[in-house]
């Protein structure tokens, strides 16, 4: 890879309606981002929401790929359970096959999965709920591309059996010197100001590297940005992050869509 | 078709656990039949059930296939809800997806799809809920085999849009003279004797002939066999019907194994 | 009874959001119905939302009730399942000892029990499942006022076993000539018209009267007015409501409020 | 409460099957106990089953009272979850209502409540969750009875607010020089002896004292054994302890059912 990066991904989670229930802002986000992140039923989403999220992708040229999460639909697949790491595979590998059968039946290509939540966070740092998430993707096809956290030990995971991986970087959170996220209790973890979440996120696209929390600039290597779809302002802010990236001869597409080899 | 088969399938419903909750007489029941339906999370099954039964199946060469059903866990898939033709596609698709998923981490094929309970009957009778499963199976992949009623809205969807259907008879359970079965609630509906059971299946799978409640005897082509698991004397049933065809040169093999073409 | 009725309870469903996923105007609702239907968790609702949704009405004085649903959030309870009325006995005194529960932790009394969606559709026509909503009621607390349609098999039981009911009926749906509402599906079965349906319910209410959609004029008491509360046009429309019926001298008040004897 | 104590409760968890699912040996368990905790429909039980069980309970003179755990179907509630105490409150709030109907309708009184698996847990040493128990459990009804580990969290939060508690021992179980269980992993930490638990289980009650896994002998008091009842020989075992406690003088008794004052 050369000092100057030249492609990006913009990836955000879709398809978290439930019944009657309607979530997030997926018409308008599907045309911001290049991939997404499409809930399984565990922690949202259900079979029409699922289909119907799969077709507007294929309609609009997003890249479709999974978001399987913790089976708690109540807490939104946001708090911690204490999983076993043969629970985690099943479950990744039950609902990533769930959604693979709507893109095949919609005639699209899986790209990726995306851990969410909770499971996400716990397989970031617990290595063997890791290798579960990684093994359970690469079984399913190896050809797909995990989403983790940069630096992460869902990262290394992908690495050690051969899956191809795309490191995620947060436009909005703050970094601690070790590249792990503030925790967001500690005042500045969040930027709320926009325009230095776009500088942010500029500058570790463009040149791979951060300003921490606590002032050292450190590198990250980053091959995909987390865009959240929650309400018109998130929605206004990826727009501007996707026009400045493009601004500045970067390129924005799928980190999934290129076959391996 | 010759006037005398010389194979046939048995199929069994598998995977049935839950949780903590065991159910089923898989390990037995693997061994006799020749096609296992697996329960897939929705009326029973959970992730952990679905990929051992399916590593069960790969260990005993037994045909993989899912078994979908309504979301109704308490259930148990067995009371009518009235869902529409779209939300059934839906339900199909993502069950059977699911279990794919397993089939594809295990590396074997998943052969046929078959619905299971209240669905299976609706879509016996209802063609827009027959062609909902059909079109569902042949998207997710058009070398599937739907297990449906002999004679039923499922066969005739399947064959509408070049799926390839199994008919399913029982061994146990008395037919009317336009091939349905006889409702639960009339008096001889249920053959007891195991004989009579036994001599029906053979007489059946032989010579496509069946002689209904009234004691008309009618042609009912048989493509597979239902075998149930519920408990030992099932079980004991089903090692003597498979033993009787056997001894009558009828070879016993799946019936979604044998790719079209 | 006297020929001029002068009091009306406005009943409106409430606590219909579950987890993450908000649904229902309940901040503006609980300031117009009298009685509130608090979903207990089936068909949508959760703890939490119950909790707070308790608390809402015995901060404004809106009378509590429970709404107890079929077990199919999905489906947001309005799709027939095929219920025993064993089972329905079972699922209605389960909901309703939840909310009973969040009552008495908050110092209110219950004080009535309204089905939702299909569940209160298919009792309002299946006397056994009237007779076993009635029983489950009664046996949780035979002071309470079972909510059903006017002219309903839900009214003819509850009065069967000697527990008070409270007759609904619609603002903006039309009658059929023998009291029944009119399919949906029919030209004319729905009143857009907001002044044609307050109309309808001020005649309603005081003087028991209904113009059928076919024209004739039938009887038909009324102790309580089903209020929407999806979106602000509903809600601004139940105030106008509300206001007419004060303007004429009504009283709007709970039907569930008043302890017998 | 003198030295020699004179009475002892034996509390049997019941009611967690669900669906088609059985679990348990409830008809032999409900001969031995003297309180039954029933399964509230998160972890395990469903509205038949409280139905049948609380009736069950009834004929036999069993003490009834709520088992409330974490939602969490398809891990019976034993997968610690990282819930608030809000949601804690609600959760156990929730399902004590709902049995509370069920008594209710019955004709006979709850007694008490004992959160189950992770809940159990949890709430032994997180005193936020504990008080949250020993709140909802009050407010529901201030004459319950808690059940908690002796020496928990539980136990104290409930005799801050005033709530009455039982404190729970287990026979089969080694204690620490704390009054803690020794964890599962650790040599020593079940008493596999039928005799030794019995031993153990004798003068926990009559004398207050338990002989750690390390050798010291430490007080604790015991208001409710613990009675398993997954399989035949689990119930053996609990008709052996019974009969040694009655021999040695010991009243077997509810320790929910005097009222307080």
């Amino acid at each position: 890879m050369s000092a100057e990066r030249k492609t990006i991904d913009l990836n955000g989670d879709m398809g978290e309606s439930f019944g009657v229930y309607r979530l997030g802002a997926d018409e308008q986000l599907v045309r911001v981002v290049t991939s997404a992140n499409i809930a399984c039923g565990f922690h949202a989403g259900d079979p029409q929401t699922m289909r119907a999220t799969v077709r507007l992708c294929a309609e609009n040229g997003t890249a479709v790929g999974a978001h399987p999460g913790l089976p708690d639909l109540a807490g939104f697949g946001r708090r911690n359970l204490a999983v076993t790491p043969q629970e985690v595979y099943d479950m990744v590998l039950y609902q990533a096959g769930a959604l693979l059968g709507f893109a095949r039946a919609e005639g699209v290509r899986m790209t990726h999965v995306k851990p969410h939540g909770a499971l996400y966070n716990m397989a970031a740092v617990q290595r063997a709920l890791a290798e579960a998430v990684a093994e359970a993707v690469y079984r399913l096809d190896p050809e797909l591309v995990l989403y983790g956290l940069a630096g992460s030990e869902l990262i290394a995971a992908a690495g050690r059996i051969g899956l191809r991986a795309a490191r995620e970087v947060f436009a909005d959170r703050s970094y601690e010197a070790d590249g792990t996220l503030a925790p967001r209790s500690m005042p500045g973890a969040v930027l709320h100001e926009s325009a230095e979440a776009e500088a942010q996120v500029i500058r570790m696209v463009k040149e791979g590297i951060v300003r921490c929390r606590t002032g050292e600039e450190i590198q990250l290597g980053a091959d995909t940005v987390c865009i959240h779809g929650d309400g018109p302002e998130a929605v206004e802010m990826a727009v501007r992050i996707r026009k400045r990236l493009e601004n500045e001869g970067i390129e924005v597409r799928p980190a999934g869509n290129v076959r391996s080899g």
